[in-house]
């Protein structure tokens, strides 16, 4: 009885995310063959001795050939070059997803490359990763009992639906669909202003006179809160570009919230800080188990 | 050979920080007799069965009394109420201390109650503690290696100085020292601003229409940044109120360092992002290795 879910797999960015996908994969045992693409060849060549993938091409067109399942895990900024080398070679029978952290910008670099974009296109997000990037990080429980979200689109087939949901319900994660905008919208309050926050903060206290001893007094709380402006900063300048009108309205509304929080601390407002404190630890408390 | 540091040790306020104090003092086998002072007996009940004090008394000026240490951990708002009930049994053999996090409202406070500040006052305050709170929660080892910073005032005597830094060392503290006004500008930087962030993040996206798929869909990024503000509202309220002006200052420049990259996003001004991400990720891979 053949199990296999995909029989060729490409994973176009054999990363700590499309590396992870892999190793998942085959533990699960429902992956046949598995390509890598990438731009360095030495990062290719130790996820072959890792086993992470089987064989590896650099050039995408190549590598794409006679598989049922493509995975592109390349930042958002180099989406759309990727999907260009894709169009030459792509087949109906071809799925293509992708692992991008916003959407709307993945389907327009979609619609840019491919002019009608392909039914068998179904746009996903998985909700894990580490602080940490590159193959080496990898592991096959990356995205165990982790949410990951699919973005269907109104021309995507039931058939690449499926396959995309079966892929990633192998890995352990538990997914689940909504729209692109929607999508965008939440990740930019969940995620991205987040992010913004803590890069922000850690930015503002590195430029003052005492930044030594800032660093230095910084207790437990501080450091899990700068512990995510130690990401990617390349894949979070691709982020914003991406996603920029949803995070800058994000960034709007926290903005004036923390203007009101300053305004009752400078009147000695005791009951508006005790307030918004409260409701902020139960809102925590309540949505946050750990 | 008596290595004891303190013969009679009280605490008033008998929780996390106190407790664990308290611990921390008996297990290095430094202090005779330890007296818990607190406003609810079942607590000071509890804090005796676990062997944390030996006991305990509901009048502040019973329980200091022959006591050649007393360290007050109460919150900032209940400071000068307590200075005010030791001043009639204060004596020139007890030093006194407190674990506030704040200090120029700790100094007021005592101004306030003994008028003139005792030569036996050392302001201090560990870096340390966790977003539990009560004596349950306490333990030996929360400050081990962990920064306590003293600031000795002009009044101070050396004696209560060495004292207090001596009791802080058999902790496992690593004490420092530094002026009041410094340490309530470090501090507003380094702690009160990050917690205002966390709790203004959540407070923004809890009043959110999409508010259960945003802490639905919060990644491990997310949690770390808002596990701090799980922490006691009551105690930030204080805070707040006690280190008003470095902190409002602090807001000030970190919404303007905000704004600027806000702008950036909205100018797709891939060089102003990717130059503030990395800097902020070098610095905070500088300073904190973990």
């Amino acid at each position: 009885m053949n199990k296999k879910i995909i029989n060729k797999l490409c994973i176009i960015g054999v990363g700590l995310i499309g590396g992870s996908l892999a190793r998942a994969l085959k533990k699960a045992d429902v992956v046949g063959e598995v390509v890598g693409v990438g731009r360095d060849v030495s990062h290719l060549e130790k996820a072959k001795e890792l086993g992470v993938i089987d064989h590896f091409e650099r050039d995408v067109s190549l590598a794409v050939k006679d598989c049922d399942m493509v995975v592109v895990a390349v930042p958002l900024g180099a989406m759309q070059s990727v999907f260009e080398k894709i169009v030459p070679v792509m087949t109906n029978d071809m799925i293509l997803t992708d692992v991008g952290s916003a959407k709307g910008s993945v389907v327009k670099a979609a619609q840019a490359a491919f002019n009608v974009i392909p039914e068998t296109l179904v746009p996903a997000h998985p909700i894990a990763g580490t602080e940490k990037s590159g193959v080496e990080a990898s592991f096959a429980e990356l995205y165990k009992n982790r949410r990951l979200i699919i973005t269907p689109l109104e021309t995507s087939s039931q058939n690449a639906i499926s396959k995309v949901r079966a892929m990633w319900q192998a890995c352990g994660a538990d997914v689940i669909e909504t729209t692109v905008d929607h999508h965008d919208k939440v990740l930019a309050a969940t995620s991205h202003l987040p992010h913004m926050l803590a890069f922000s903060l850690v930015d503002t206290l590195a430029k003052m006179d005492a930044k030594n001893e800032i660093f230095d007094f910084a207790a437990g709380g501080f450091r899990d809160f700068t512990r995510i402006a130690s990401s990617d900063p390349d894949m979070w300048r691709d982020i914003c570009l991406a996603n920029g009108d949803a995070l800058v309205e994000m960034i709007k509304k926290f903005s004036d919230d923390l203007q009101l929080l300053s305004n009752a601390i400078e009147q000695n407002d005791s009951t508006y800080l005790e307030e918004t404190f409260t409701r902020a630890k139960n809102a925590r408390d309540e949505f946050c188990e750990d």
